[in-house]
């Protein structure tokens, strides 16, 4: 591993949406960074814009060795296993983090390999219906959320145990990456992140399915009246399905909860406009107070006309290593807010 | 009811986010039009801004009726039957349209009325999350699908009578005002249009709702990390509740209907995921290919690089009251295609 005076170089395994998109921003900020992408196309494309890309894993993989690189993981989940076992094979000695969108099961994957000291999870909320190389663009990222992991220090401190340097400058070096790609980083432990997105964005997308087929059953009169609301709420159907069907699936646990508490609804909304007089005040009240509560939190409002947008998040200024450092992870945690480090 | 070659001046009742976008829209068309607002200050407002408003109902229908107008009720659902009654007594020789969302209870109120031969109904598939004047905007209907009734029609051919020419007439300057507001009129029963909007309109309201409190109950990490797909997803619940309720309440049959197929696939989607091996194939897969279908056939794709954007609808050139008309407004219906007269 790098000394601390020096730039950690960025390697990027997979130069999809999330993997460009990050490629391209850690370069504008000046931030040494090349990729791998399987797709020889997409790294053509990549090569021709200026950037450093390679369709060759095994290269990529010695050169951050050589480079004591930081390692991203932005393959689709069901190439995490083959990943990581070409990372360990070839970069035995690098710092690993990831961008996929579920943890638990990234998180089983690297202790299996007894990679945990040397892993950060991450995951920034941030991305469109598309993907490939083509997709990606800078800015993807900018004021998203960006969840960054700190399972193994909490496991650690419970245990008594002291957290190694190492691993701190690891945690250091990978939120230092989000700010670069102008993101908010988020410490969130592995299992309440995937509670939280399971609400967040695979019901989303369960939903958004569910509803494109039931739009779609009303057949050509019902499409061609669907406008901006059934729009919206069917945009991410449009994602690739495997993408999709990997992310729900892989986090099947969480998700099923926010499926029961959904359907629950669903039960009483339809209940109630079951009635002599159908009633909907409970389900609209309460959804549109929700509603508004995120909107005000997430900043500007879409009406205001001022151009300045600052972070709604709170904010802990924090040094890595310090005393109580993890606690203090928690909590911001507790609060979903974002960490700079100092 | 003015002779065929002079311009119907066009009354519009209640100056909201439709109202008054529509009398942007006409003005800038050149046609005369002048409108009714409830609210002093959205009267002021228009007024400022050169357009003829009056916060004086009585005023308003006196000159409708003066002029021959056509009258545009432009107002919640909840203030339907008051309106209608001062029409019915102010402006009787007047031709109506309206605009709201739910077509089968003001359908009911006109009849009650016995006002049908004097009513086509209309319904702009156009809005936003906002309300009342200062929401209204030029170029809101632009391109967007704007239901036109029939249902008076089609009841006297299927007992073998005449349509008057003054109803057709009626129904002609109905279309050309959906024109000159640069949207698609989309010929359709009361009851087919209800079934529709219920799947792409007030299901996504429900469903918006029902998301907004389920990534609530995950709290602040949860809110903190909604990106997107969740934005996007429950946008329409930050309509005023009394607007949400008011079109979903009205459409309760039509929306039950469609909640249980919801309820039905997300059930199904449950048990794909409790297997050993959590499968979610077949429903991304339909919804992927049912929101591909949609996007495909409202036009440009948001890739495409062309600025030509054409309608994607079927279109049938149409003379109200030439032979078969009625039947072939049927067959539009149909396919969701628009219509055009001469």
């Amino acid at each position: 591993m790098t000394s601390r005076d020096v730039t950690r170089p960025i390697c990027i395994i997979g130069l999809g949406l999330i993997g460009g998109s990050l490629l391209r921003d850690l370069v504008a900020a000046g931030h040494p960074a090349y990729g791998y992408t399987q797709s020889t196309s997409g790294m053509r494309a990549a090569v021709k814009e200026g950037f450093e890309a390679t369709d060759d894993l095994d290269k990529a993989l010695s050169r951050a060795e050589e480079d004591a690189a930081l390692i991203v993981v932005a393959v689709p989940m069901g190439a995490v296993d083959a990943t990581l076992d070409a990372i360990a094979a070839q970069a035995p000695s690098c710092g690993i983090t990831d961008v996929v969108s579920v943890k638990t099961p990234v998180y089983e994957a690297i202790k299996a390999r007894g990679l945990q000291s040397r892993y950060v999870g991450g995951h920034p909320m941030a991305g469109t219906e598309f993907s490939g190389w083509k997709a990606s663009h800078a800015g993807l990222f900018h004021r998203a959320a960006w969840v960054v992991t700190y399972d193994y220090a909490a496991e650690l401190e419970e245990a008594g145990q002291r957290v190694p340097q190492r691993w701190t400058d690891l945690f250091s070096d990978v939120v230092r990456m989000i700010i670069n790609a102008k993101a908010e980083a988020i410490p969130t432990r592995v299992a309440n992140h995937d509670a939280a997105v399971a609400r967040v964005s695979h019901l989303p997308h369960v939903l958004a399915n569910t509803l494109s087929v039931v739009g779609d059953n009303g057949g050509t009169l019902a499409q061609s009246l669907a406008a901006g609301s059934f729009k919206d709420a069917t945009r991410v159907a449009g994602t690739e399905p495997d993408l999709q069907r990997a992310m729900c699936e892989s986090n099947s646990e969480a998700l099923i909860g926010a499926l029961d508490e959904t359907i629950e609804l669903l039960r009483e909304a339809r209940a109630s406009l079951s009635q002599e007089t159908p009633d909907l005040t409970e389900l609209v009240e309460s959804g549109h107070r929700a509603r508004t509560r995120l909107e005000a939190r997430s900043g500007a409002r879409k009406e205001s006309v001022s151009p300045i947008k600052i972070s709604s998040r709170p904010v802990l200024r924090l040094h890595p290593g310090g005393p109580g450092w993890v606690r203090q992870l928690a909590q911001t945690e507790d609060l979903g807010g974002r960490i700079e480090i100092y």
